[in-house]
């Protein structure tokens, strides 16, 4: 059964689950589909105007020291970014107007770990212009699609279509109705995907 | 090291963790202390004046059907209780009051099946008495000891305790002033315990 991945561009979880996805389904087998969306607009219909992490400090102060133990333990690039959470409407707009290319994983993985490996800023058009040529893409095209208003609305349905699912947070991953939320859950995703 | 353990007897989750605890925690050799605490001053002073569970309805949604799915594949007996949350003052001054008692952890297990297999009320002195006879506790000393001002004081101290170790949330582990939030993290908690 095919896995639908979930995810959004400022998401520190979402990070680790894209590090993480391909050895997991590669075993099993299953096929993941990457669908990039907006945490902002469900936050928002939520009363919030910013990531949890930063309205509720204890729950940040635990999420950063989460992170930086669990990256060491699996082995994935981890600096805590310099500004958080950073826009990632432009990569996100890339990521659903590449759809099913195969280069569109690569792609989110080296802006996931340019956002929080490199410290580089995910919403600056040249950071990404430099994300897309370095996986064999002509930047300027492609940037010119992702900005169109057709791809500004394909990934607004997209967002859409993920509450539609029932997601309320990043990563979330959708198999066959079945929604599984969070990094930690990326492993019963992929046996349930395996299993039905 | 020790262990600490932080529950609510209001958390679903923690009900999985009091459940799972001992086994993970016997083959590693470290000791566990059984805290109780209160989360609802803890989400007062986030401007929550009832669980999140309820505030957000699709993050809700996703936990009853997240906890059916855990406890069905950890083998832990599960009803959806027909109220929640469930007031867990009554039986948290009891294990307060119990605190390094041997009985306190059979106590704790047993209330927390009322709750989430049972369908019990556990603010119900009946309820919280039965069990502790069933514990093969004096119910009615206990009761009388667990609601004096000295009891109730120490509650309160705890829960202030729990928030300088950084705790949000139940359940939490703390091992050496590391903190773990969430069921999905007992098994990094008991590791972390293992080996420092």
């Amino acid at each position: 059964m095919r896995l639908r991945f979930w995810f959004e561009f400022a998401s520190t979880y979402s990070y680790v689950a894209a590090s993480r996805i391909e050895s997991l389904t590669a075993a099993s087998g299953a096929p993941v589909e990457w669908k990039a969306f907006l945490l902002g607009p469900i936050f928002q219909s939520q009363g919030w105007n910013d990531s949890p992490f930063n309205i509720y400090p204890s729950k940040g102060r635990y999420m950063w020291r989460d992170l930086e133990r669990l990256c060491e333990r699996e082995g994935i690039p981890w600096r805590r970014p310099s500004r958080f959470p950073r826009s990632g409407l432009l990569p996100a707009r890339v990521a659903c107007w590449a759809g099913d290319r195969s280069w569109c994983a690569e792609f989110t993985r080296r802006v996931y770990r340019a956002n929080f490996a490199e410290d580089r800023e995910i919403s600056d058009l040249e950071v990404i212009a430099s994300i897309l040529d370095a996986v064999g893409q002509r930047s300027a095209e492609v940037l010119a699609r992702a900005q169109s208003a057709e791809t500004k609305d394909r990934l607004r349905a997209q967002t859409e279509e993920a509450v539609r699912h029932g997601v309320f947070g990043a990563p979330s991953f959708v198999v066959d109705g079945e929604l599984f939320w969070g990094n930690d859950r990326l492993e019963a995703a992929v046996e349930w995907a395996r299993s039905h």
